[in-house]
């Protein structure tokens, strides 16, 4: 017996980059359907690279039905409701506002673009896409965590009180090497920036995220510890090139009206953190922190309890009551980082079922990089505490 | 522009059985050929289930083509290369057997059997189906762990030397609540034990994979803490009914041929343990630790290292070069515990391609059963001390 | 100015050996009147060593003001209130019955003694004592750890409800290596047993003190992995001896009136696990977990808690409301291990002072002596269940 | 027989101050010569305090002889051979100055002082008095945690490289509660800073101490979260008064000559986080993490060893071989804080015998003392980068 078709509508899906991002959006796509009941089930129609046979390759691995070269192709195709722009951040602009000219809704994964004045022509071209019923997501998958929703519950339900202090450092060791060679990520052509941009803009939204209030200062200063590397051909012809962006950032930033205190550090150099996201926060009535190599776990001390049985506790983030686990596993069976991605999409496709504008929208992509262009221009001005435009300013 | 398909041939599946086990083989079926590079692609062909309009939800939510509400169909059909059995415990031997007959590859879900003769007509049938060409196989999935696979390279490599403990947990606290009331798990009949065989099973055939020698004597005790648990309707018409099943078991075991001494405990009685099936193993040469609600972890002591800086180091099993981490994300990245069926289905496909037996083999999953009868047979006898018959014995 | 004596009156103890325990007795008698308002000051009056030159040595390195190398003249002295047992067990039974009668106070270190009717001498000593006014109590240092006596009134005040599972291990690595020479440890006409006494002894006094409630049966074995050890000289001719005593013991309990089911490991041969006495009570409404090697946190789960902030919370014991803090640091000043002797010999002054019988007492040795022979019975007998006569019995 | 006295010469001390760290201080007094060989056998020859009811008192409890109401008479003692300086911040200087030109030996407390003329007022006292024989010291004690002075072995021995970024937070709670009232740690007059002064010294210290590079620029901010709070009658008649110290300090560091990046946070207000000393170094060849609140473990990565079984191990930092442990346990005996001050004070008097200046220096206490200043200036001037000038200079 074959089964009857009975799915729901479908959303056609287009992408374009398949490298890292590439691979676990098409993993997020090819599972959100199977895990959570959506009112539209997304249909993997054409992926889209410049190198024919590599694309071809990557589609015929990662489930997409078709390929397209240039991504003004895709754009323009009929057959597509929804682009999914996985590409250095050089060419988000370009690409998304065509694909929301041409009428699609499009995730565009983080940092939202290279430059501030970029980010602010991609949210302007939200707006009217909006306007349109047009949605637009900027891909904070970070969000999208059961423990850091869970985290933003309990800070919504003001179970941590008024917020003093927001301390979030994303370590790597990827460049603690000189002779790891120069790629595309260490040119400020391609990348905008460097741990800055890659790392730091996670630990931005997920602060601005989970205090519920935008970055509106910072002082900070940035690094490069390693400044030459070896080239590998495609670059030019000397044997060693410039690193044009900054190894490591750190910055303290004033968040909301009050008086909370944010600290911040970004690096690539931290032997042995391989992928080390902390984030931890202070109230008046309790504290919250959270490791991303831990990441079905969320540490909790609630500061109000009897002191004498008080401390951290470990809550496994694993119960059906928790965020995003309905259409998983029973607790205790832990996640992985990939489901971050399977969830974006899930609340993407909710978003535009429902005719609802999805967040992290670009005017939230935009403020993240309104704070790190704070953050570079503080690094050039002897560390001064810069303002960052309010949201919507 | 469409997508040339350039796949490989396909390896066509059927399931019997959708709830928990079903959903997550599903899951790998549907992931695995997109993650590692397979020579036989799988199909999603049918799901079977006895009720009819449950089996075509599952099966539309899960991904598979078509239903059948008939085991016996299922394996009928030429168009199914391979039957996944993801059913309780006690329809394991009659259709595995018939799949067999039938000439269908076998995965079949662990433990492999509700009692040891069962077990040895279905490891009987495997090896009679091995020497057609027939491959089988019994789920049990955390062998596919990357950092359970990585334990097995060091002890092979010697990193141990003679091991002389191994201390098993496995603990799960959902029947804490004498409220909870009485599934198909807690019945005898349906069953064969209780955390005996749910959680116990997996902690022996992680011992004998790790250590790579068979459990040879056990002495052991069971006990049910909550005896009698509300009835939900489908069992009786009395309010309450007989939990017949352990609730916990706790045995010790001697391991090979040499020294080496195992302790194992496995309940549902465990507050707050949600899914944590902790594994250590103590060698002349180092240690080893292991944590299920940390999977992406191992914890290696090197006994033979520079006493003044030896300690256990927590190795986070993401790199390139562990085991099947080549299809993943970078390091640091982390996994879920679904992966150990992706990995499974990968790991039973190449066996099926290249023409080899895969392991864990319906043998190995009897020798298990024989691990788990005997530890029966000395609870009943006072915990004397019960021989386990050899494997191939 | 010269500070005018306003000291409590004065308890004069002599203690009976100098190594390891003697050095942490001598450490605690020299602190515990400087951290607690004691009711009697100890004065350290003398310690006794059959090496003359060696005693003086440990003496004055110690704080005592004189020496003996005979404990019969020791127990003989008038100016000596307490005599302190820091012996093997082989000599325990001796020297205590021998103080008790010269109306000394003693301390005892654990285990009480080598075999159970050595325990029952003491302990009907000590009875006979007591009825004098004499006070004794054997040295489970551990029930003085703030975590465990915090424990203690967790359990005691309801917070775990009835108690499923007792879990406890005592893992030390210095035995690995089978060159590691031959001492009085492996001896059992000296220690009466191995890793069972020295490290079981612990647990199992742990388990009986926290459940409030005696084991009443065991299942046990034991191993010795190495047999022979290098000999240094003192205890033969042959350059190689035997050991005779275990390396490992594993044993299984029933605990106290219900079903509380208890596992229990010592070993000497957990590499890399130095002093790693770990023990879990998971009970109806909550869990508690400890570790020696990190003595000032315990881990509680309440399970009765809303489940979605549920988990282990770690309790720093180390707030002024904690047992035994008041003498102590502000939160957060960690304590070592050696206060267990300090809080210890601190309750027994007290207990002095008072007139009251201290706990443990010599009863509560013999009770653990008893499970540690039922244990040994258990081990020759095929593992078959033992039963502990219970107190008093 | 009473023991002949064969004891070292003795160092008679005298202390000024007797609350928490005179009591930490006296507890170490008592121990250091009964835990290691040293030359000299200190002797508690008097306490001062301005209460004399209290002073009496206090000395009675921690064990000092006699008694002063007046540090002069204290320091103008001819039986005093060595002056401990225990006091708030503000009267350091007068009193270590005093005591150094009266000859005395002088362990001074951090902060070395509330400013930087008065520390260097007192680096120059100590200079003339090193020159006379008199050695000084400044109490940064937990460059005496075992784990730390290993972290400073293996930085000196090249195992982490090339040092690329020094984390370093001190984090505790105390002051979360807004109701906690006014002491004299939180006005300026008495403690010159507030989590700056008092907790960020310790870091400042131990960055430098175990990078072995000075400190040579910050870049920083404080900020009072709760700038009003009760009043408990001695300060004034006002019911609530003005907190006049920081709350939270958070700066930037340049370290070295090199590349060296610090970053250091200190705040009172980080609810559950009692005693949170934590440490960090990534380093070209490895990396290196500490934490207070688990004093014992030292975790270190080896990153030039093989990947596949790389990370971060813990040391128990509990072995023979390790710093200061010769005194101690066996392993896996764990230490409490209090033996900071244990080594702290045997090594001053190792060196007071040796005729060696010991280390930390007032010139060390100076140089913290112009870090902090440089993080106030640059805290007042826009957290502008803010030179610190060189040690010695």
């Amino acid at each position: 017996m074959t089964l009857p078709r009975q799915q729901p509508p479908s959303l056609r899906v287009g992408a374009v980059g398949y490298a890292f991002m590439g691979a676990a959006h098409a993993h997020a796509w090819r599972t959100a359907g199977h895990v959570f009941d959506l009112p539209l089930q997304p249909a993997m129609v054409a992926l889209c690279g410049r190198d024919a046979a590599a694309v071809a390759a990557a589609a015929a691995r990662q489930g997409w039905a078709g390929v397209e070269t240039d991504w003004r192709a895709l754009v323009a195709r009929d057959d597509i409701d929804l682009v999914d722009v996985c590409t250095p951040g050089d060419s988000h602009a370009e690409i998304a506002i065509a694909a929301l000219a041409a009428g699609k809704h499009v995730l565009c994964e983080k940092p939202l673009a290279n430059s501030v004045p970029e980010a602010e022509a991609m949210a302007a071209a939200a707006d009217q896409a909006a306007q349109r019923g047009i949605r637009s997501m900027v891909g904070f998958n970070y969000r999208r965590l059961p423990a850091i929703a869970l985290a933003r519950q309990l800070v919504r339900d003001g179970r941590l009180g008024e917020i003093r202090h927001v301390r979030a450092g994303y370590l790597q060791d990827w460049l603690t090497d000189p002779s790891f060679p120069l790629t595309w990520r260490l040119l400020a052509s391609h990348a905008g920036s460097g741990a800055l941009g890659d790392l730091g803009a996670h630990i931005i939204d997920l602060a601005q995220y989970l205090t519920g209030e935008p970055v509106t200062a910072v002082s900070g200063s940035t690094t490069t510890f390693v400044t030459e590397r070896p080239v590998q051909g495609w670059v030019g012809h000397e044997p060693r090139g410039r690193v044009t962006v900054d190894d490591a950032a750190v910055f303290t930033a004033r968040i909301g009206a009050g008086k909370t205190l944010g600290t911040f550090e970004a690096t690539r150099f931290a032997a042995g953190r391989k992928n080390s996201l902390r984030i931890e926060l202070n109230g008046a009535h309790g504290s919250l922190a959270f490791d991303l190599e831990r990441l079905n776990e969320l540490e909790f001390h609630d500061h109000t309890a009897d002191q004498l049985t008080a401390g951290f506790r470990r809550i496994l983030v694993t119960e059906p009551g928790h965020p995003y686990l309905s259409g998983w596993w029973p607790p205790g069976h832990v996640l992985g980082w990939d489901v971050t991605f399977s969830h974006e999409v899930a609340d993407f496709v909710r978003a535009i079922a429902a005719g609802t504008d999805p967040e992290p929208s670009f005017a939230d992509g935009l403020q993240v990089q309104r704070v790190l262009d704070a953050v570079q221009r503080s690094a050039a001005s002897d560390s001064a505490w810069t303002p960052v435009p309010p949201p919507g300013g």
